[in-house]
């Protein structure tokens, strides 16, 4: 069962993911500039199952055997560049998304590459990039007892990669999921975040995506 | 009861449009550039409940209440630049998606302006843009037993013309309307549609959007 490091993990996003991988089994890193307080995270949270989840430096986190990243979409480039060495060879989980308020909605931006995936894939060029656990809501994600029950839609260029992740999410409770196909789907799976959210808002809901009448 | 008319009626989108929406008790016109074949189309298909499906040109189908763009993204501004009188002053709703095959994917193209509904907006000045209806698979919506039950998320920056759409899509057998927001979400909302044709083509299934959890 690999161990999982979760760069920018102290926030709602990467605590969500950090609490249903650890559920699955997972050792699970949640890193961040000041380890201190990701140490005072980890050990506020509730873990269910055999894994576990402390806090660390992103450092630490990205020397784990798979690391997410998590992080707010205009330091993700700025996060993982020091620590390229470390994520040479590994699969990285970017579940980043390119978003800015805009009034009552979320709206896409879209990075120079189209995707904050892509942009990973320019700055690690040794990793093999996912992308992942976008349309989540974090706080029924880190709440292991809100009946979530969502689509995690994964693409990559590296079908390997790809279909390792799908294992990992789906063994992961309240996940189901779903390769949707290469990193050319990486723009509009990042931008329809921007949907969810905004759909959210408007709707005073905690939605999230599920594609109907796919039976696996 | 408005009379609703389909630019680009006779393909596989504007058909399945036009069996619900005659099922709510809407008289439909398919509109095409070839009028007689449009007729035939009409005349082959089931219609059931008080609507009527009928065959005729674009501009027929430009003269009903309410007008659906479901041509190729590649030809919609040339069909409806002649049809802007026509189109002045009333809701035209984009169901149009840019996309190109890329292998066995679907995947997005953007227009200049973000999206197909920006540009139909700048195409039609005095007409009220909305969108919808972008993520249906059309044969389950064209067959009224398939039990399709999607959600339609729709946007425009005319909050009446995004209600009284909602309205006509909550009235449509097997379509729940979900108003997502402002045209800022047109681009995100119509290109994932890209992803899923390519979940369907990837796993040979006919799935739809649903935002679980999202009680109206």
């Amino acid at each position: 069962m690999e161990t999982v490091g979760i760069l920018g993990g102290t926030g709602p996003a990467g605590r969500g993911v950090a609490a249903r991988l650890a559920v699955a089994g997972h050792d699970v890193v949640l890193g961040s500039r000041d380890a201190a307080r990701a140490s005072d995270v980890a050990s506020a949270m509730a873990t269910r199952g055999s894994g576990t989840i402390t806090g660390g430096t992103n450092d630490e986190a990205a020397s784990c055997d798979l690391v997410v990243v998590a992080t707010p979409w205009d330091s993700t480039i700025a996060t993982v560049t020091p620590l390229r060495a470390r994520l040479d060879g590994k699969i990285v989980i970017s579940m980043v998304n390119a978003l800015t308020r805009e009034g009552r909605e979320m709206v896409p931006v879209y990075p120079p590459r189209g995707s904050v995936a892509a942009q990973l894939a320019f700055a690690l060029p040794q990793s093999a990039i996912v992308g992942a656990f976008h349309h989540l809501p974090a706080a029924q994600m880190e709440d292991l007892d809100s009946g979530i029950d969502a689509d995690v839609l994964i693409f990559s260029d590296d079908a390997p990669a790809r279909e390792r992740v799908a294992e990992i999410v789906g063994a992961s409770p309240g996940l189901r999921a779903v390769v949707a196909g290469s990193m050319s789907l990486a723009s509009p799976i990042e931008a329809f975040t921007a949907v969810c959210i905004s759909v959210n808002i408007r709707h005073k809901a905690h939605s999230y995506v599920k594609m109907a009448g796919l039976v696996e």
